[in-house]
């Protein structure tokens, strides 16, 4: 059956040219971020789990972890946390299949320990984090899709959307979470995970208001956290001019006070130790980014099952598709993507597969168009090959 | 203090005139919803609580509401809900204020109560719901923040979106939920609150996806279910004539399968009594749409204080600015509005507040953009009175 | 079979002559009575639902509620709760039976909230108290127990004990708490349910100090205390004389500070509104007492299932035995039963039921023992009684 | 002031001579005596970090852990937890202290992690377990105590009882689970924690009936299985023998059923795992045993604190003036002490101390009571010492 794609011409002032741009990125660290990671460990893991004892992937969605804030005394050189973290993991998932009964809390309940560990290195899960974990069952009638062998149909009516190429205020954004906490934490491990990016461009300034919740036992005094922060200013004025050749100003910490050294200290590395709660899917999208200037999707990516799910599906499917259309398709230079499914439709003949493509200046549209309705088409053809990916950790969920 | 407002022309294809256009709304009954209201309710109680009990609204955020499915027996004239619901009201709260302890977990208890109660009427508060409550106590110097006399500065830097007016099919999947919830149900008691309304529409023709949780002590048989959502098919075709000339299909509980009695059937109206999660945040926006089509936030604004949690505030200036340029400038075709604080910032100086404007065809982008300063101006000069607004119930947050 | 009944005469000095004697009984507001009344209300509430959907009693044990203090701010005149009470139900129970799902959370729920709105009746349901539910599903060879179509077989290996006749000072320390409860709090109705009656006998003198958490809203002040606390008094010093011609002193509160006007004040008449915990089987025995100069078992008799639960059903048997054999052989002075299961063997034949009795001055005790043979294994022929009475609600369990 | 002490002679059938005597142990992976275990290893860390942070014991009670038993499958050779266990700490603690915050929280979950790691070596933390907490703050009044510079008064109107010495079934059945869990243990793995010894004397003839939840990665097959259980039960005939010349019986796991394999397995060594909920205070009282020949006290020893929890103290105390009377006193056969509290009055100064003494055959009693006397006073005298021992973990609670 023909698939319903549709690519049109989008006139729009593009992006960089538009006065006010906003993007933000919330680092790993964030109870948002802690939340998506956990859901979407939790998933890989029963993703594993089935696989190893059924053959085959059950239906799960473990897309509701919930953080709630504990309390803690950070210092400089050391403190502690008061009341631990209580970390709720919260979902479905298929608990017994022909016969076979499965291990779907332990399971949730070790990959959540185990990813935790892994990412926040700083949190001693021995008495800083409670983990609790309430996975109900799956519904019957959606357990009978996974059994089917051939494309599966989609649990419900949801699109997703996607973007390419990232604008320079994107590439400044995102790099410079991931390279303050892999780069630079490596010789500064006073750098918490619990990061947020805010970046502004207004006409040709860039404006960085970063917020980064430093380690105490890592910071000796109050000189020591200045001139770390001025470090990190530095680092990411340097690391901005791969990106852009526009002015960029930095801002750390904006919210201390250091006459009163009322500064943004924390024990682990992560706000949700004294205050911050946290949710599935209230963060950055799949691509890593929350983007007010672009199109977004307000279905969380992290957690849900990659096989029938269409809110994870089509949202990093509509990613690929962007990226690999402005890979291939040279001329464009805009391009958004959006899926929609209808449900119980079959996930490779979405209700509607919209493009909007800004071409280049003198370029064609028509020869862009039928490129890019290829690439589309391709990628619905071979729809099951992002849950491959996903469950090979090949995607980012946030 | 002059403010940073920059208004700037967009140049891009007006909503109405894209080819493919995607627009949902979640009903009030839809478990991220009923996250959204319960949180919205319980923030506006203890606003209530504080003023009656200090004077003053203090520190406080209850926007992390999570909901885990329970278990049913749907059936056509009755049913019963097997495992109750589990609803977890999180966030913090002032417990102590000059020497007067405050009963917030006992008011967040007794408003979430009323509100399902209210809202869900066919849910038994008895049996269906297990209501719980972990509620954190705020960060001092946040709460140093609600004594001032003054503006109250940002308590983080984040940024709020707003757009106007709504187009023809944001117009339609609004009122088909809010209609079919008020008038129809009134007359037809099985409708569920538990809705999704998904619109499409691709160039002229308008699709509406709409999922409603039928509610079995109110249909006798299949026949009586067959007819019911004949009957809203018709009602809400006639609906979308008031907004649109274009041609307009509706589908209803596509995922059915007649044949095997495979519907959607529910005990209480909402799927969240059979599996389906929900949390703060992941559904409609304040202006009670998802609309990928437009710039989108994605900070929730239920539960949120309306004091200086910016997340909030910002959200619902930015809709009430667009708002009011176009009811006072005739000339304006589109608006999407953006304000970004800065953290510790008084919240009436954002770091920016960004107006892109689309004119009409044929008017003065000039005077256009004059205007708009003022209403953006002075809407940020008297930005408590989002607050107030908000306190005395005037604002709908999802 | 014949049965393993051992009847010996005890050599002991009996309970009256005894020169020190200790009773104590928890009031039915008392935190460990709420758990204790809870569980068993819940079993009794799946005793019914398992009948009404099945035909017989299905598996369950529900005999681990877990009550966590509130915080609460009494006030003479009034009060409120701040923090609600949360109570959790814990245990195991039979979720789908032949195909039937049933629906045992939410009935354990419902059961819950009601036997509390009855019990405590200055409790408001909507926001002094989180009631929340974990019931695990049963182990399949328990399950099996429960369809075989003869005596049950028991649980485990485990033993129940009674005595009869109770004495002076049990009587009195029973009846004072149910007097006070109902027919005094029916004119004064600021007596708390939450009450402890600890007796003391040292020979002729009997002192009861009983502490009674009084409900604020029917208190003016002081003065209105006082004279309450002195008319509860007079009361039980007058019903007392029903019951002994010893001296009887009364203690109420004596916990008290008048000058501090530190005192045992509530807002819902159980201090589990501030500070005290509870759990099941902690409190009373299955006969309403507690009586370290009697044997008592230390099993929990409220919650468990009155089919196959040997550490239910043998103390209320063993009470129901002794008091029998008190009725039915007026020789006897005093008797003690004792009755040891072992697991897996049919609940009317028990490794040992034991009796010793002191008989009555001057009687024979050959007679005696013989005549409590009778008595013991006409019950243990017509065990299921017990059951029986248990689900008609005709036994107390604490 | 002189002390209420009043020490009589009992005039009773020695249990030695009685008939039929019950007793019980649990051991110390039955669900029951982990919480028991959980609620005073929190206790006695609480203790320490006050100590070391405040340089006093502040007010708490941790004498509420409730444990809410998992799913499991267990198997020859291995098995898994389907679903964690999951325990609630439950009580509560001072969290402040002239300007101090106090971790109680964080390091009552450290120290319950940590007492489950070395007693129950099967178990893993990461996987099978959730550890849930929930402290209040202890209510103010009572925190006044803790600061007073003499001896303490009661928190409760309570009553503590202790007896020695061991009859020889108390002995056996004490030292039997101790020995199988420490002595053969160290060389046969596969014996679980959770143990259950039930003695029946009976005349001459001793029954014990054995619980045990063999670990299933320690066991090869059913004869594996088999062979153990033989291997166990010759060892406590044989260890029985160090404490009586009577007739021993020994039936292990005699709920088994070997013909359809359906045996007392686990994968972690207690019952916890697959059905069995667990509660503090309702196994073992504070000598290690369930006596219902002896006097007993209903109150929970684990978890309270010991400064002025008469309810943990008076059992401890009762249990080691019994124990001193019978050392001290050689003419004393057996002796029960109860010692009964009024609330707000000094530890030191119980509202009686009653001694019931069996003297030997021959002795004079009058020359027993006056010694008997001078042990309960100087114990009195110096009641904190209790508190000493408990805080350096010298005195076990269950």
């Amino acid at each position: 059956m023909a698939r319903n794609i549709k690519v049109e011409e989008l006139l729009q002032t593009p992006i960089e040219k538009q006065r006010i741009e906003l993007v933000e990125r919330k680092g790993i660290g964030h109870p948002d971020s802690i939340s998506d990671g956990l859901a979407e460990a939790v998933s890989r893991a029963l993703c594993r789990e089935y696989i190893s004892k059924c053959g085959t992937v059950l239906h799960h969605n473990t897309d509701e972890t919930q953080i709630v804030a504990g309390r803690s005394s950070p210092e400089f050189g050391g403190g502690e946390v008061l009341q631990p973290i209580y970390m709720l993991l919260v979902g479905r998932a298929t608990k017994e299949f022909e016969g076979v009964e499965l291990a779907t809390e332990s399971v949730a309940l070790q990959a959540a320990r185990n990813y935790l560990r892994k990412t926040m290195v700083n949190m001693d899960l021995e008495r800083d984090v409670i983990m609790d974990c309430k996975l109900g069952t799956g519904s019957s009638d959606l357990r009978e899709v996974f059994k089917r062998d051939r494309v599966p149909v989609a649990n419900d009516t949801s699109f997703g959307v996607g973007h390419a190429p990232f604008s320079e205020l994107e590439n400044i954004v995102y790099n410079t979470e991931r390279q303050l906490l892999t780069d630079l934490k490596s010789r500064m491990p006073a750098i918490g995970e619990d990061m947020k990016v805010m970046g502004l461009r207004d006409g040709e300034d860039i404006t960085l208001t970063i917020c980064s919740g430093m380690i105490g036992r890592y910071v000796d005094d109050l000189d020591s956290y200045i001139n770390m922060t001025q470090e990190m200013k530095t680092y990411v004025k340097e690391l901005a001019t791969r990106y852009t050749e526009r002015d960029v100003n930095v801002y750390i910490n904006t919210g201390d006070n250091l006459k009163t050294s009322c500064i943004f200290l924390t024990v682990t590395g992560t706000s949700a130790e004294m205050g911050d709660d946290g949710s599935v899917g209230r963060g950055n999208r799949c691509n890593g980014l929350i983007t007010p200037n672009r199109p977004m999707s307000m279905e969380a990516t992290s957690g849900k099952n990659p096989i029938n799910h269409i809110g994870k599906i089509y949202n990093l499917l509509s990613t690929q598709m962007a990226r690999d259309i402005v890979k291939q398709v040279p001329e464009v230079q805009d391009v958004y993507i959006r899926l929609l499914s209808q449900i119980a439709k079959p996930i490779d003949q979405p209700l509607v597969a919209s493009a909007q493509i800004i071409p280049k200046e003198g370029t064609s549209f028509e020869k862009v168009k039928s490129e890019a309705e290829v690439v589309i088409d391709d990628w619905l053809s071979n729809v099951t090959k992002i849950t491959e990916m996903v469950i090979r950790g090949e995607l980012n969920t946030f």
